[in-house]
């Protein structure tokens, strides 16, 4: 069959900053899944994209046509509404192990389909793995049935979604074309809404440790998202989170569970108490659910139980003890003060270069490797005093994990602002 | 090795329209050469200096990247200087034809490297082949004979210049990068300083037979390459000339030979003598021959000899009878005027469509279709006249050619204005 544009004809459309057509779109998206439009042509038409944009009907067209590519889920068969939550990334970002037991908890299901972490940001699969016995690969008939009881499931996404937005992701990649919002606005839309969740809430990170480290830009990622997400049917609400420090007092795969499991028995850091409080209740709401009291669902044991049914439907024993690195260091503070600054990024390299995360896809973690932090921003301390704990299992990784801690942190004599909320923001659909 | 630079930093830094630094210039292009780096990272690349530019240094820096990716010629063995020309492409322009042996005939050695047309606009080697024997490919050790007697060559250049350009320019082709003037300078550039030349004048067409469409765009476009040129310290001047319409009466392969030995016998078109000669004394002038009659070389036979030598130099016989057409169709004038318009692009792709040019640089091209104009611009015309004959090998190219030239000329009742020169300006090197 002739074939009815030409990629000549679209990138040119794009790179004389004129608007791409419906038709253009979809068969773009089409044929370079296809293979008919090489690699050399859609990264020409994502350096366009990025340099010239694209307006909101292009990127809900560009969107549905990477949905279009492959296989959608539908949830339409269970019992109960769902409800899903998607993070853009960062550092000791574990909300989503004890926030989707507390939301399944109140009756709406939460169908978490996760990746495996790449560079300084950890991957959900990836910390859930520690959990001796537990398997992120389900069966699609297995996933239903968790989440009909006990409500919620992580696991891995299927190949089968947006395998258009796969192979993008991967050229944008190496063509300098990854942080253009209406790129990763569309990549992430895509595979959410052919995952076919009812209600989306999106934690958009902000700051050193995220993707955005600017709120302007997290505010106009978010509000692009939001956009698509309500334009393609699915109720969608964003949050934007500070991600300047990292999120609790753990950060690596081990470490990030057992910092979990402290929330779901009632403890746990304050910040990561207040942000999983905060997306539950954003998840409940829009599912309808506006009466929960998830504080109280944390405090009495009732997330927990959800949790442990959500482990062992995986396989997995959540009394089990944890992997643990093979070898420590602990950093101490060389002067009395406050610890007024510790940078997210900074934490997320050096917790990376102890092995907690990959640098190529294919590359193993480490389950007990990542740091403690004794201290965070804020914290009073002296001198001696141990700041953090490195953990890895092998201890020739120490020096370089050290470098990035190094200038990462600040002990000063006045104690710095006091951060008000976790919670910056909050974006709902505009016009 | 390890690479000194990474792609995707490089790609980043046109990106976000800062300037390319000289280290960088040079691994990129030699990466490319070599296969490190990717057609995909080269695309993305390409669109960013499109859509953000490159500086004057930039552009000298990528242009020796691309002479430096391959070998370089040297004409310092020979006894007199060398003089050469360069054509962006027009339809009917035939002038290296009478032009190389008329240079040569005033003892400045004329080094034509010659390609072979693609779309509307012809190829030199297209046009010289359809003498009977001639041969385009010929050693280095030859050329350099027929340099000294009798001192022209036209010929195909050797795989081995700027092999980065030829690999970048099949690139641009597919990714809509081409109409991008640091590009097409450093493209057209690059092979010329390889090769070696002292002396160069540059023929930059304007008009819609040609790649520039505006004057402002061709004079930017000259003002580029001859500021390159003269930064590689070859001696280099362009004129600006018109290709709104055809150059001449005859366009195709044979045809244009016809028209060309019409001018070396001291007759021919007006517009095709007056740019022979204007470029000829432009090669002279800058190889330092300030005192030549080249009008009286072309009238006396002097050129016509030097052309037959060439010719014959290289296997042709310049007595020979020229390929016809196996079919001719003519079109006649409608009313009575003054033809008033006759696009270029429009005769171009007539001619193309009639077999004189090639879609794909693998198809042969009919040496006796084109099409013979008699009547051009400003021309008065009777109801009835014959305008235009078209020639080609098969008759069912006629529809599809017709309809090119259709809306493509105009019969108007008074007379255009008169062109005064097919000149239009001319470009010397800037600060």
């Amino acid at each position: 069959m002739a074939e009815k544009f030409d990629a000549v004809d679209v990138i040119r459309t794009k790179r004389d900053g004129q608007k791409l057509s419906r038709g253009q779109i979809d068969w773009v998206i089409d044929a370079y899944t296809r293979g008919t439009v090489a690699d050399e042509q859609m990264a020409a038409l994502a350096m366009a994209i990025f340099l010239n944009g694209m307006d909101r009907e292009e990127i809900a067209q560009w969107t549905q046509a990477m949905i279009d590519s492959g296989e959608t889920m539908s949830f339409d068969s269970l019992s109960r509404t769902t409800s899903d939550k998607h993070s853009t990334g960062g550092v000791g970002d574990k909300i989503t192990l004890p926030l989707a037991p507390l939301v399944a908890t109140f009756g709406v299901a939460v169908p978490q389909l996760s990746g495996r972490g790449l560079g300084h940001t950890g991957g959900t699969l990836d910390k859930l793995e520690a959990i001796p016995g537990w398997e992120a690969n389900i069966s699609n008939e297995r996933m239903m049935e968790i989440l009909e009881d006990p409500g919620c499931v992580i696991c891995a996404a299927g190949s089968g979604l947006a395998p258009a937005d796969k192979k993008l992701y991967a050229l944008r990649d190496i063509t300098s074309t990854v942080d253009c919002i209406p790129l990763i606005a569309s990549s992430i839309m895509s595979k959410k809404i052919a995952e076919g969740t009812a209600n989306l809430v999106l934690d958009v990170k902000v700051g050193s440790g995220a993707f955005m480290k600017d709120i302007d830009q997290a505010r106009a990622l978010a509000q692009t998202m939001v956009d698509l997400g309500t334009d393609a049917g699915t109720n969608t609400v964003a949050l934007l989170t500070d991600m300047s420090t990292p999120l609790g007092r753990k950060v690596g795969n081990a470490l990030e569970v057992e910092e979990s499991v402290e929330v779901l028995a009632g403890g746990g850091p304050e910040d990561v108490v207040e942000l999983t409080v905060a997306l539950a209740n954003e998840m409940l709401e829009a599912a309808g659910v506006t009466d929960a009291d998830t504080e109280a669902a944390l405090k009495d044991g009732r997330a927990m139980d959800t949790w442990k049914k959500m482990i062992r439907a995986q396989g997995g024993d959540p009394d089990a003890e944890l992997p643990k690195a093979a070898h420590t260091h602990t950093v101490t503070a060389d002067a009395d003060g406050y610890l007024s600054e510790l940078d997210a990024l900074a934490v997320g390299v050096a917790s990376w270069r102890l092995g907690a995360g990959r640098a190529r896809k294919e590359d193993a973690v480490q389950f007990g490797a990542g740091i403690e932090l004794h201290a965070v921003r804020g914290d009073k301390v002296a001198a001696g005093q141990p700041l953090f704990t490195l953990h890895s299992d092998e201890e020739d990784r120490f020096a370089r994990a050290l470098e990035s801690l190094d200038g990462g942190y600040t002990i000063a004599a006045e104690a710095p602002e006091r951060r008000e909320s976790v919670v910056l923001d909050r974006i709902t659909a505009g016009n």
